[in-house]
C-alpha cells in the first residue's frame, strides 16, 4: 500500500461567505481522494466569528471563569456551545452541542483577531456532506470531507487532529469477521480510520500563521457509511467515572 | 508540503531471535524516513510470547477474570505488566510497566497461537533506539523509528494506532512562541505529532492475516529531542478523577 498526502497550498483568509472549493480549484482532486479541511475555515466560512463583547456572562460563567483566571465572556461562549461541563479545573473539559468532549468545547481564539472568537459549526458532518456534494457538483470528483479539530487527550500528552465531520467515509473501520495469522478472531474489532487520517492531515496543517488548513489524502481505501466518531453516554466509562467523581467531591 | 508512505511488504511471519533490518533490506531507505514497527514484531523477535499456562492466577487475578468473564491466567499476564488498575470493568483499562493506559496493559491474543500471549518489551524507546543504530550501521541512513501500539481513547469510539517508543524523534512538537495570523500565541502548543505518525501508520498496516507490521513515512521534517508521551500522574486530571470515582465506590 502506497499514499501520498499534500497540502493545498496559498488558501488566502478565510471569510463569511467564502465558497471553500474555490481553494481547490487548481488542485487536481481525483476519485477516491480524502479532502481534509480544518474546521476554522468551516467556522469563518460561516460567518461564526463573534465578538466576545456580544456575550454576556452569566453568574455561572464569571465564577468559572474566575476559577479559570479566564475571560468571563469567553467562558460564556464556551457555555453555548455545551451540554455538560465534565471538569472544570484546571481545563474547562465539556461536551460540545455536537458531542465532542473537549477542552472549551473546541472554541479557539487562535488566527481570529484580538477580542473575537469562532464559534463552531452545528453539524460538522452536515457541512461535510454539503462540501462534498459541491465538489462533485464543481469539479466531478467522488471524494471524501473530514473536518478536523485539535484535541487534547486522556493519559497522553499533546493535542492531535481528530475528525469532527464526516461524508463519504466511515469514521470507523469494522474489522469484525476478519481473521488473524492463527485463523482466529482479532481483538481489534473498531479502529477510528477516519482520526488516524484527521492526525496525519493535522500535522500536515501546522498551526499559526505558516499554517494550511486544507489537506488532500490519496491512496487509502474506505468504507462509506454513518457510523459515530463520539462515545456514547452509556458506553462512555470514563466520562461515568468522572461524573462520579464530581458527584463525589460535591457531597 | 507533500508526503508518502507505503507499508514494506512480504514481512515473513516473525520468531524470536530474528533481526527486524532484514525485512528492510529491499526498502529503499532514505535519511530522514520515519520507520513504523509494530510492538508485535518487537515482542515476538525478542521471544516474549508466552504461553498462558506458565501464569499461575493469583486470588486477585481469578477475581477480576471472573467479573470479567476473562482467562484467569490471561488476566494474571495483564497484572505482571500493570503498575496501577484503573477500571476493572467493563474493561481492564491499567497503567502498563512503561507508563501506557491501556485496557490489558497493550497485551494481545492476536496473532500468536491460541493459548499464548504476547508480553510487552520493557521499554519500547530503548527497542526503537537499537534499531535506529542497527538501520544506521547496517544500511547508512540516519532515520527515526517510533514502535506503535494499538489502543481505545476516552471519548471517542474505536482504537487507533499509538506510539509507544520512540528514537531519533520527538514525540511532540512544541509550537511555544509560534505566532498565528494575527501575531498572537498559539493556544495549541504542544501536538503529538508521534502518536499522529502512529495513526497514520496503524492505518497502512491494517489488523489481522492481512496486515504488514512496517511502514515508512517520507517527507515529515521533525525533531530529535526526548519528550514524554504519558502523563506524569501529577497532569493527569482524568486518572486522579478515575482514582477519586474509584476511592467513592469502595468507601
Amino acid at each position: 500500500m502506497r499514499i501520498e498526502a499534500f497540502t493545498v497550498d496559498n488558501v488566502p483568509r478565510v471569510k463569511g461567505g467564502d465558497d471553500i472549493t474555490d481553494f481547490l480549484q487548481d488542485t487536481d482532486l481525483r476519485d477516491g481522494d480524502v479532502v481534509i479541511i480544518a474546521s476554522t475555515i468551516i467556522s469563518k466560512a460561516e460567518g461564526l466569528m463573534e465578538s466576545l463583547e456580544t456575550f454576556s456572562p452569566s453568574g455561572r460563567a464569571c465564577g468559572i471563569a474566575e476559577r479559570l483566571h479566564e475571560d468571563p465572556c469567553f467562558i460564556e461562549a464556551v457555555l453555548g456551545e455545551t451540554t455538560e461541563i465534565l471538569i472544570e479545573k484546571p481545563f474547562f473539559l465539556v461536551v460540545s452541542k455536537f458531542g465532542q468532549v473537549c477542552v472549551n468545547a473546541g472554541l479557539d481564539r487562535s488566527n481570529v483577531a484580538e477580542g473575537f472568537v469562532l464559534l463552531l459549526p452545528d453539524d460538522p458532518s452536515e457541512n461535510a456532506r454539503q462540501l462534498r456534494d459541491r465538489i462533485k457538483d464543481r469539479f466531478g470528483k467522488n471524494v471524501a470531507v473530514i473536518i478536523t479539530d485539535t484535541c487534547g487527550r486522556s493519559f497522553r500528552e499533546g493535542q492531535t487532529g481528530v475528525g469532527i465531520g464526516f461524508a463519504g467515509i466511515a469514521a470507523m473501520k469494522d474489522w469484525r469477521g476478519v481473521k488473524d495469522l492463527e485463523g482466529k478472531a482479532l481483538e481489534i474489532t473498531n479502529e477510528g480510520v477516519g482520526d488516524e487520517i484527521a492526525g496525519l492531515a493535522n500535522l500536515m496543517m501546522g498551526e499559526g500563521a505558516g499554517g494550511t488548513p486544507l489537506v488532500i489524502v490519496r491512496g487509502i481505501s474506505y468504507e462509506d457509511r454513518d457510523c459515530p466518531v463520539f462515545r456514547s453516554e452509556e458506553t462512555d466509562i470514563i466520562r461515568q467515572a468522572i461524573r462520579d467523581a464530581n458527584r463525589q467531591s460535591k457531597a
